[in-house]
């Protein structure tokens, strides 16, 4: 039906097979679920916004796939873009819709983004992410930077994945120390302290000092950033690095280091009351972006630290320009882990069809008697096919038997047959139920 | 965060607020659990596929949306666009899976697609569609045929909308007559039937004219397309047009419309014997396009004509070029439905958050207190929020008002409010439940 060359996958853009589909609708629905259950509630946002809009952040303009009408050349000022994230649309619908949202806004959003990079192991064009904020109007309590950590570690919890830490740091408390040390130019540091994964320390002190931070500001900043605990004893390991750094007696800057360590304590605590074990204060946590004002938070799966961080975000004092819409928002990166749920063997699906019957057809001329009998088990949300073709019995149950569907029913002798026991047994298709465990395609955790 | 500017919303890319979401997601779960009793596996596919693959059909090429990243021109032979429906991507993901499949494969598809049309009253750039396709491996039999239809009939008979009618016709009927009464461009001459609607039938002669259609024939086609009638009486009509019309003894063509016609009276009988009143044979229904070669079907909602078809598809002999996938499917525009659902007041959600409570928060001292409340009831299934902030009750409960929250927990003096009744009763977060109808946001048809 239509003009077929060779057919390939395209890099960046995976897909699953049935099953592996199954594992992730499965992943989807606990994050629904677990985020429901704490009164978020989901919006959908379109696809594209205006490109200039997209492109405020130059470093993500790059990576913004654009949209033309084939055949005709729109004019660039109309010119949309697809979202690479679910913050900006998030932001413009809050704009647009706020005379109906009651505040603080809680919402969940579970789409797909696209980012035009180039295709490298285990960076996607195309991929799921799950985000939840709350967004106040002018005021926003600190308790909710407590709250969005918590739920997302449930939902981490909830999944079929190894232990998540959340290793959480604090704007104010990084800001205030910078600026206590002589830094001005905040953000950039910020974003070098960012790569010291990838360039180490030495490659920081270097962009530190292009920077005009001095050789003492930069071992302070390497200091601090060695600072981690999953407990308040970060404070007193923050507080005699303090004593022992030169800093420039800026009073409000140390009254924000001050504000930001007690947040940090407290919060940690906070959430580590509610998910035993999940989080750490870090201090080099820094997240490249320029609009977060309080909590940053980035999280690592216990042995697959690889895949970097797989739930990230934080505290911005306004979601929207001009402000007024303070907020505290975190974004899981559904596809990278569910493609290494996947590939890891982290958990299957124990079929691939939602089928748990196959009804068996005697002969075409009975195949209705077979056609009541399916609707009688769909009735009682039991999933059910009729045989394509009234082939041998034999030929039947092998037909299920490929599709995975755990259970043959026979019309003329009333009986249903576990194929994969051969326990065969009578059965009416008013009352019969398949095990719990049968009903519905589940994953299994391996 | 994001540099504003004025906001207005993008013509032809529908957003929902919270509670209208609330609507559309209730929809696509009636489809996705329909589906699932029917044994269709859900699949998702990527959202581009290569121009020149979407491009096959030269109509649809002018409102395909490419891509391309912003700041660098990619090569032409590598350019992407975005998929404009359902079954472009299908045919593709059958060619790459097939391997991994049992045939017949049954598969439900709901995912947004994109088409850069001129923005006009109804009709959409961005819009969800469900699909249902079953396709087998060199063979599919004609009952898959009324399977296809009677899913689709009970699917909406589940959703809040009005009756729905199918209606229904067999291209090898129609390409018989056609060929019988001397017609050699039959898909031309389908395209212009297809216009019937907008062009009334001088408008149809006038084309197939053009086509060197000749009166005769235009007369016997006009005649066909008056017939209709929902069990097989419509056969009798044909057989009375059949021998009032010229014909040219053309066997294989009068054998070909003999099998349609016998198809398409067993074809409505089927559906209207399992969903009755649902299917009426239709000699009119033409559907553009050329790769149908057995049922056509279009759905119409009673009184809500003005729509158009809101659920079409066909069978077809192969999916992919090359031939061997022989299929049949079906496909809801689910995005014009939820629009008129929402503007025609067909049904609203009980709220717009997903929480049943909101528990109190007396002082922000005993905010874990509330916190456990709020546990014990998600525990057990119950959505629960907790007040942002501990201020007068009065003001908590108009919080949860403004919120749609039916219930208020008070913790110390552990009784639960139902604030549209007033009523407050002594309550256990343990044991206690919301009444069922209470328990999640719900829709209710007007």
């Amino acid at each position: 039906m239509v003009g077929m060359s060779r057919v390939k996958p395209l890099s960046g853009f995976p897909e699953w097979s049935p099953s592996e589909r199954v594992v992730e609708a499965s992943i989807l629905a606990t994050l629904r679920e677990v985020f429901s259950l704490h009164g978020f509630a989901e919006i959908e946002t379109r696809a594209v916004e205006p490109v200039e809009r997209l492109a405020g952040d130059s470093d993500a303009a790059k990576e913004i796939y654009a949209l033309s009408r084939l055949n005709e050349e729109e004019k660039a000022d109309a010119r949309l873009g697809l979202h690479f994230d679910l913050t900006v649309p998030f932001a413009r619908y809050v704009e647009e819709f706020a005379p109906h949202l009651a505040f603080p806004f809680r919402r969940y959003q579970i789409q797909k983004v696209w980012r035009g990079e180039r295709p490298q192991v285990g960076r996607y064009r195309e991929f799921y992410q799950a985000d939840i904020d709350i967004v106040g109007r002018d005021v926003l309590p600190s308790h909710l930077e407590a709250e969005v950590a918590i739920v997302m570690a449930r939902a981490l919890a909830a999944l079929p994945v190894p232990k998540a830490t959340m290793h959480i740091n604090n704007r104010r408390l990084v800001e205030g120390f910078y600026r206590s040390v002589g830094i001005e130019d905040v953000a950039g540091a910020l974003r070098s302290v960012d790569k010291l994964d990838k360039i180490g320390p030495d490659g920081v002190r270097a962009e530190l000092a292009g920077k005009g931070v001095s050789d003492t500001a930069q071992d302070a900043v390497l200091e601090l950033a060695k600072i981690h605990s999953s407990d308040s004893s970060f404070v007193s390991a923050i507080e005699d690095l303090w004593t022992t750094t030169f800093t420039t007696g800026d009073s409000d800057a140390e009254k924000l280091f001050a504000d930001g360590v007690a947040e940090l304590a407290a919060l940690v605590n906070a959430v580590n009351a509610a998910v035993p074990g999940t989080a750490v204060a870090d201090l080099r946590i820094a997240r490249g972006l320029d609009y977060y004002t309080g909590a940053v938070y980035e999280t690592f799966l216990d042995g697959h630290e690889d895949l970097g961080s797989i739930c990230s975000g934080g505290r911005y004092d306004s979601l929207v320009a001009g402000g007024g819409f303070p907020g505290v928002g975190m974004s899981i990166g559904v596809s990278r882990l569910v493609s290494r749920v996947l590939s890891a063997g982290l958990a299957t699906a124990t079929r691939a069809v939602p089928s748990a019957v196959l009804v068996a057809v005697t002969d075409e001329d009975s195949r209705p008697a077979s056609d009541r009998i399916a609707d009688a088990l769909r009735e009682r949300g039991i999933p059910t096919e009729v045989a394509p073709s009234a082939a041998k019995f034999g030929k039947q149950i092998q037909h299920a038997e490929r599709r995975g569907i755990p259970f043959v029913w026979f019309p003329d002798a009333g009986e249903v047959k576990d194929i994969r026991s051969g326990a065969q047994e009578p059965a009416d298709p008013a009352t019969w139920n398949p095990p719990a465990e049968d009903r519905r395609p589940r994953i299994v955790s391996s």
